[in-house]
């Protein structure tokens, strides 16, 4: 039986869906990749009887660790201390060593607003230095420790790490929690685990469906396997998790995939398109330019997402108007009078105007109508036209171009086409055929 | 007392962290103006055990309404339909009219796809049809109808809303659920709640804190507020809602807030930054530019996020590089010799180019050192220099400029940036002082 965890994510700005939680998510990576399984997540509000029911809940799941995050700060509503050190029996006490340092920190703090009020501070500073009685304590990376709080001595259940909110503070204090003796303890059983991904490009999800009642016709135990499919800003991701005596049995697996998806999968690594897009640019010293209409940006944003962009991004056009399309890439206004914004002529004039403008070697230009208005007959919502194109000397440009329709609303059509722009640049890069 | 839901999210690729979770924070946010109660989020894996454990402790909580997403897919894994139905003691069992129904649009898919097994889609086809037995049918939006599954006759327990797992198929099937009289019944205790957000720039949270205090010390029943405080994209947002009765003491906090906070509150009626700097731009007939180093266009990919934002948006230069920011933004190659890339002089000049190269009225320049590397002693990663500049006929444009050292990661340190950067051009546009 492997150690498993649970996972409570506190904030009734959580819950009520104002603020996404990217803390949940960061924490399932962490626990799978040191072999534990995660039961649930769940996320309450800041009551003090939602964060007990749900730390009574996970515990009666038999889970051996409750990750909380959030509900540490200096508002009176963060509770998650107190609530944990009452629910393992474990009475507060004001660590008074652990004052002074945060004391420091908030020094800083004050020579930044100078106007604040000291003895609102103090008090916050009091209330975030009262800690269960024999918990771990983990240095605060803001101003907020946090803890590893076992049961109370004689008491069966979970420990429970108290983790603060903001993931730049949750995320290091990840790290010093895994190397406490406390932490260690509670995952003690933990079991070592596999994991491979799979991507695709271009397939529905119902076809991997379909592989896998042809893998399991074909013998394969896929029993021995743990396997989710999703779909993934348009790409289909097979992640196989399973134990080392399964080896073979995912070997033969990935074999059937493979041989009914030569084409479409395109990564057998864990990588992503991103990944690849890079490392070919980087692998062929090559450097890339935008020129986006409807996605206003967004390419851009998501090639530069990644540090060490500079190597090889050298920038973009946005050309959300007509004006801009012929300011910035040079597009001909009669060009677009006589064909639309919306068309592969555009998508090309703008892959050519990009590599101009910066003097790229590879342009990649996007025009379409993101909605909810602009649609027509001929070219409906979701209507968006691509062109990579790769500079070769003096010889014209090789390139790809491709006009596709995609479903979804304005958020899911700009988003998407990122993830396509990613895919015809990395089949260009690659020399493979329009 | 008010009805009360759940939610359960379904899908290993949620839980772990490998999809980011959409649909609980977007339910959350209807399930509140429809007046119900959010008890609970549960994030939960793909065996039926999971699902059913989280449907049982919400129903021992008892919730009136469980609201579930996803799990109806054609694949083995997507088992919430027969999940419910065994829950709610309602045997499942083919519905004919909607297989048929179903199959209209996977003939769509097919001839999007020649290439597909027609047996498979059969299948996948056939499973989607089977419904509970008693259970109101959703009209599928893709190819899985959604449910609702009222406890069996006699029973006693919540009623269960079943929707799909992908955000462009839920949502517009809650508003078909919504209309149904099963749903109406589930939510039947519904209290009527208001809500008012106000939203702060430019102080920390503890500063809201103390605010929260004074208030009360003032005589102000803050019990009869439910009161949340957070910090969301640089911004703190301050979140209260109450019945009715409360009108009066939810205004005498507001007044209370308004004293303390005078210049750093800037919405006091849910508006976003985003809403207003669009709104302030449409009012005065103006244009905007950027022109973005750091950010990579996420500033411009932010400011088109919004529909009809072409009316004002003409597009944007991603100057990641120094060769970019002088071709495209015409910044001298000495400037940025002489005091550095990530400078206000830079700034400035980008902020002009943006306007020179795109004719706007408003233009607005940023760069930065985003991390991991690239940070100096003087220049430390999380420096952003921001200009913004509204051109003013033949006089020099009117600017706010602004140095600052953020926090956090690579991520934290773009994401805060565009919110600084929409700051500044509020400020500009309403004519307030740098």
């Amino acid at each position: 039986m492997s150690a498993r965890a649970g996972i409570v994510v506190t904030g009734t700005e959580v819950l009520t869906g104002r603020v996404a939680d990217r803390n949940g998510p960061w924490l399932a990576e962490r626990l799978r990749e040191l072999g534990v399984d995660l039961a649930h997540t769940v996320i309450v509000g800041d009551r003090p009887s939602d964060v007990r029911d749900a730390l009574a809940w996970l515990s009666a799941a038999g889970v051996d660790l409750i990750v909380t995050s959030g509900g540490l700060g200096p508002t009176e509503d963060d509770l998650t201390a107190a609530v944990v050190a009452e629910f393992q029996g474990r009475p507060m006490a004001l660590d008074e060593a652990l004052e002074g340092r945060i004391w420091k920190v908030l020094e800083g703090l004050r020579s930044r607003w100078p106007d604040l009020d000291e003895e609102a501070i103090r008090r916050s500073n009091r209330k975030q230095a009262l800690v269960p009685d024999g918990a771990t304590v983990l240095e605060p990376v803001g101003t907020a420790p946090g803890l590893v709080v076992p049961p109370a001595p004689g008491a069966r259940g979970p420990s429970v790490l108290v983790l603060p909110g903001p993931p730049r503070e949750l995320q290091p204090m990840w790290a010093t929690a895994t190397g406490t003796a406390a932490f260690r303890a509670a995952i003690a059983d933990a079991t070592e685990y596999r994991q491979h991904t799979l991507r695709l490009f271009g397939i529905p999800e119902s076809e991997i469906a379909e592989t896998l009642l042809r893998a399991r016709a074909g013998g394969v135990d896929l029993d021995a396997l743990e396997i989710t499919t999703c779909l993934r800003r348009g790409e289909v991701e097979v992640v196989t998790r399973y134990e080392p005596p399964a080896q073979a049995t995912y070997e033969a697996f990935e074999a059937v995939v493979r041989e009914r998806h030569p084409t479409t999968l395109f990564s057998d690594d864990g990588s992503t398109v991103d990944e690849q897009v890079a490392a070919l640019l980087l692998a062929g010293g090559r450097t890339i330019a935008t020129a986006e209409s409807c996605t206003g940006g967004l390419l851009a944003g998501r090639l530069t997402d990644r540090a060490g962009s500079s190597a090889y991004v050298l920038g973009g056009l946005v050309v959300y108007s007509n004006e801009a399309k012929a300011m910035l890439a040079g597009v001909d206004p009669a060009l677009i009078e006589r064909v639309g914004a919306v068309s592969i002529e555009v998508a090309e004039a703008l892959a050519e105007g990009a590599i101009e403008a910066l003097d790229a070697d590879v342009g990649v230009g996007i025009t379409g109508i993101a909605g909810p208005d602009g649609g027509t007959p001929d070219k409906p919502v979701g209507t968006v036209c691509f062109s990579v194109a790769l500079r070769d000397g003096d010889a014209p440009p090789r390139r790809i171009t491709r006009r596709v329709v995609l479903p979804g609303g304005r958020f899911d059509v700009r988003d998407r086409s990122t993830t396509i722009a990613l895919h015809l640049v990395r089949r260009l890069l690659r020399g493979e055929a329009d």
